[in-house]
């Protein structure tokens, strides 16, 4: 029986890893990330403080699978000032002011072309837009759209120092190792400047629950990725090829502070492990958690899920990518995530990681008729009554489909038995000598 | 067409047969059965003037799988007498009243010692409930909640009169003999004492339907199995070995006397030949069948489902165990049951013998295009005008089914026809050289 | 951009082909048809004026499958006259007054014996019922209920100047080239006398079809059959089995110039191609079309699909044989077909023979991660913006489940997307060498 001391230790424990997420993401915040650059190696820096990230790096020019690592990108400063020398957009205020990789400009010129290299977004006409151009060579900047009806005709001096130069492309990886030489693959991406959800929450979560895991000893390999969107993963994946057929289970981890969701969208393969365990996970009571089918837009899920590789790889997310009025946008801040939603995505990625720790695929080893449970005294561990009934129907369960053609994530399907109970059961029928694990 | 004398002959035949189960389950009612012990031979003894039935006995301590055939149990009296010398409880008023295998006992102790070992239903205060303790030692009795309040402090003398001691385990068979070597098992559990519809109620109906197989040319053979509640079914399983590979279809049978369901828990195969037939009986019109997918709790099925056999063995009930308020209590008595529901029961149940014995697979001899049909005279053999047109499309599914893949319940799953129309199409196919039966 | 004009002409090609089609029907409407005979030779000839068709025949006596071809029939005249030597029913006026097959007769009788020879519809007393026996040997009339009602009391002169006698079953075919060697049937039936939707419709849709294919490449042979029902297909079957392999899709169309429906029969197979491309057109926005399963009743599916041969053939129908009162009566007259009508069936055939044209399995020769498209112009060869976004998921669906076991129609039905959008893409992708076309 759990005190009740031990359910506000718990809550407590919660919140406080919440407090943690959210005050790392708020660190990460204000740092101007994009595929390249200062502001990924800032980002590892802060990330390394709290677990010890490896960090890589591979050249400008790098083929990449069907892709070339493009040249580095960084900005000292930026501007538009008017005829008085005003600054009317300035990115020392906000990162988002300028395109992501936009060329480097200086000139002057009027209001009339200068719009043209303006990106604002009229429907919400107070917000900054997130925008970039990684691969075709533009300058621009992006602003409130109230804010650029306010400018005055006349000639405005426009500065962008930005330099784009061969360099490298930096990405962040940690590994957990378990007992067994099996992965399991967790990955955030790194690219997005100052937009809390998407996806300093993601990099904040994933580095709090790389460290919660070194005192954990767990049967497979955790291997954390931080790395840029696309490019990133696509640069993992070609060098990495030989790691990639150990991957049992993944999950992209993205938008994970906001209150909505939660949001699950399957693997590839639509029946996966991971899709089970995580239908398992957000299906439990009080949670409203939504399930997707496949699909192949999203994050790096495209990469990993791509007919070549079909890893079972799914999405956690709480609010879906582009259904929120605050994606990419300069309201996509820090009051719009929260310790308390940083904590239950937490908890449920956590869950889902002791799901996966916990499922087996069991074997009878006394599959003719069912073996006599009293004589071994597994019907009094059971403690009170009504569990008494649900641990009787989970043994049950567990000896009739442990055929070794299903696993326990199964069997809890098949049965509508909680996971839990099930696991609970297999692991005393085997500690009792009644089940084997299946040779996999 | 059938007369009107036909059918009040068959209802009448049909009340007749509720009226001999009935009759023969009352006899039952009284004898005081347990897993052994002579309340099971005297149960047998009784069958055995309905059907040529043979009695097999194995000896207590014999390894039946993963369990030990226990000793046998008897009891010759017991009682609770209060310090008047007056009899409280009386096993002679109600089997019912001592824990079944219970060890002897004969002592004086205060009512709040003898407390521990009494039994009530607080909920249904004027039910004794039926209690058991196959494999762990204790005593006890069973008895009215509210006959418990009225009995007053003081000492009280005990006496259970039961003898545990090294024996036999016995059950009965009966074999009908078909013309093929396959076979269909029916099963009822011959352990509890007086429960009407848990089982005299079965045990009566499948002795009666043994009878009237006796006259019955059949294709399979059927086996009736009058064994104790899984001891009973893990010695048969245990004792035959060799048969096990002939069994086609199984059912058992259970609680059959009472007004509720139909009821029908599939096999664990979840779409066996047994369970396609009685999706198609209970789905008849009239009857409101219930379909339950299998589960590992319940009656024999556990044990011919358990995954080192897996046999296509299902559960034929009116109200579910363990969902009637009279469900293993005193109220289960012989007002519960009745000729009526006991005759439907058992016409259900034939029918799905009748179903067994005439499904096959046929296979078209003229595949190529429809066979000319009005040639061999097979749409005059149609008589009235709407059945030709079922039987017309009849002979369409079957020709078109019948490549070797469908059998015939297949055929009326796919087509929605009855299984009826489709059987009699094929009937008449085969007898115009049109089909040939699948070799299996 | 298709300009209002593209649309105008295209709506205006639509009404000419429905009036052309309508022409043609109404052109072979008063011809008397049977299973065999003059009547068929004149279609023949009739739609020979279209496309170059070929006239096959095969002798009475042939068998085919399990038929044989039967004698050949031809009518010259036939009336009822009464005492005053009027004709109250004349074969003149209408061919449906005699029955189809009917034996030659020129006797006289009282009414009374003549009404066992007459047909009529109590339940629409004014149209007279279309009735053939073929295989068994009768004479009779059909005639309006009505009109039966007014005969007289009195002899009657019956004449039926028919003759059955050995000759040929007569039935044309028309075979369209295209670059493979895989082939496609569409096939209707001509034994129906004057009845306009059953199937004159068919059967100048069809001819116009082919017309139109003659100035198109197409990757499939096409093969048209005009047949007599049953007997015709049959001795196709009988005369093609070194083609039948060769058919990978096929339609049978029959009552497509009424406005009900459309209506789709599944093939036997239930999700062939043609059942997918079917499913496909029929549900594009605006139309309500129905989807059924195979069943062994209705035209040459039957034979089709017979288990000997179980092709790929489905119908195609406006409203379904049987379902609407003009059914097998002379109401199924030229009033109840239009122009509009057979353009939208046409219409809808046409694109299904597209969707088959475009339909290819492509494999992804950048498996490993999505292919830059960027890079490739492919995101700016998209034109508007929301037809942008479509393509870029087109894109992103083809190339994830180009692993070489799904077709673009199974890529249109797993993505929700329209085979329109998904084949666009494939093909750009095509174009850029990122995909190929798997072998079959």
């Amino acid at each position: 029986m759990v005190s009740f001391d031990t359910i506000r230790s718990a809550a407590d424990a919660e919140v406080d890893v919440g407090i943690r997420i959210y005050a790392l993401a708020a660190r990460l915040f204000p740092i101007c990330r994009s595929i390249t650059g200062d502001g990924v190696r800032e980002t590892l820096h802060v990330l390394a403080q709290q677990i010890d990230l490896t960090q890589r790096e591979v050249p400008t020019g790098m083929q990449v699978l069907d892709w070339t690592v493009p040249q580095e990108w960084n900005i000292r400063d930026a501007y538009i000032k008017n005829g008085a020398g005003r600054k009317v957009v300035d990115f020392a205020d906000h990162n988002l002011h300028v395109l992501g990789y936009s060329m480097a400009v200086h000139r002057t010129m009027p209001l009339s072309e200068l719009k043209s290299h303006i990106y604002t977004l009229p429907e919400q006409p107070d917000l900054i837009p997130y925008r970039t151009s990684y691969y075709s060579e533009q300058w621009g900047f992006c602003m409130a759209h109230n804010a650029l009806l306010e400018l005055e005709d006349g000639e405005y001096e426009v500065l962008i120092d930005a330099e784009k130069s061969d360099g490298h492309l930096t990405y962040g990886e940690y590994f957990h190792k378990g007992q067994s030489d099996r992965d399991v693959l967790l990955s955030a991406h790194i690219c997005h400047p100052s937009l809390a959800n998407d996806n300093c929450s993601g990099l904040a979560l994933l580095a709090c629950l790389a460290r919660a895991m070194r005192s954990r000893k767990t049967r497979y390999n955790y291997r954390f990725l931080f790395a840029p969107g696309t490019i990133g993963a696509l640069t993992w994946l070609a060098s990495n090829e030989d790691k990639i057929s150990r991957i049992d289970h993944g999950l992209i981890v993205s938008c994970v502070g906001d209150g909505g969701g939660p949001n699950y969208k399957r693997s590839r393969r639509g029946n996966a492990v991971i899709d089970q365990a995580m239908q398992y996970v957000l299906g439990l009571e009080g949670r409203r958690g939504t399930i997707q089918d496949f699909s192949p837009y999203g994050y790096d899920e495209r990469q990993y899920c791509s007919p070549g590789f079909d890893l079972p790889v799914g999405l956690f997310q709480r609010s879906a990518f582009g259904t929120f009025p605050q994606y990419h946008t300069s309201a996509d801040n820090l009051d719009f995530i929260s310790p308390e939603n940083l904590a239950s995505s937490y908890r449920m990625i956590m869950e889902v990681i002791d799901v996966l720790e916990m499922n087996w695929t069991p074997v009878n080893l006394f599959p003719k008729g069912e073996p006599q449970l009293g004589r071994r005294g597994l019907y009094s561990a059971l403690g009170g009554d009504k569990a008494a009934g649900e641990t009787a129907m989970g043994y049950l369960w567990v000896l009739n489909l442990a055929d070794g053609n299903h696993s326990l994530l199964d069997i809890a399907q098949r049965s509508g038995m909680s996971f839990r109970d099930i696991a609970r059961a297999a692991k005393l029928l085997l500690a009792n000598g009644l089940l084997a694990e299946a040779e996999s």
